[in-house]
């Protein structure tokens, strides 16, 4: 079985090469990006400004292979892949729930996108924090 | 361009229709989900027990067309899509912050996931609170 995508936007970051991108405080002002979503989808970005949070769900583009067993950020043990946010995973395939500053037309101002620069989007979707801040619903 | 994934494993849920998802509450200890991961995967998930909660990112198989104005649920007036969850978007990828309770070879037990019954599984990262919980972190 064989699944296609196609971006919906282009990711406009600071960042060129994976070693740039924050790790901790990704959050801080100097820490912007723009999101391009492409003419034909932008009717889809209607009443984005009612959130103050998105997610962007876009496609780690620059990943070139994996391995199951994967050294995470700043830890020299090796673990299961799925158990770190490493780009070479079988899908690779990149999540960050973000602040939205601006909307301006097709294109979104966030903070907190540790994307690389040139990033194709694949999908936008509000923040619920009821739905996905799982530490506030979760039975103990 | 045109992305291509394959599916890493399968959700087996009680939900066999998009109705049946639950909106709110999903967290009930009623709403156990288990996530199987393929064999040639399953090294992936080492050590992910060390982990409360996961994220699932998976194939919104059931998707059927999408329109860029959509009447999010229990609501009458039409929003762009990517202010909604619904499953009709351009590109049907579906996300959940969950509970993880148990993990049995390739099979990890889940609360809060509101997929339909023989979802397809694209990717399982860690839930890592710093990264994915915004507000926690936000320059307001």
């Amino acid at each position: 079985m064989e699944i296609k995508f196609k971006p919906i936007g282009i990711i406009h970051s600071p960042y060129q090469r994976m070693e740039e991108t924050p790790r901790q405080g990704s959050f801080s002002p100097e820490n912007y990006s723009s999101i391009e979503i492409f003419p034909q989808y932008e009717k889809g970005l209607n009443d984005i400004k009612n959130f103050s949070h998105i997610i962007v769900i876009y496609f780690l583009h620059r990943s070139k292979g994996y391995s199951l067993l994967s050294k995470p950020q700043r830890h020299n043990e090796l673990r299961g892949v799925f158990t770190t946010r490493s780009p070479h995973r079988p899908n690779p395939i990149g999540f960050s729930a973000v602040k939205l500053l601006e909307k301006k037309k097709g294109i979104l101002t966030v903070s907190g996108l540790d994307a690389l620069d040139d990033t194709p989007v694949l999908d936008i979707k509000p923040y619920i924090t009821e739905k996905d801040s799982p530490f506030k619903n979760s039975v103990v």
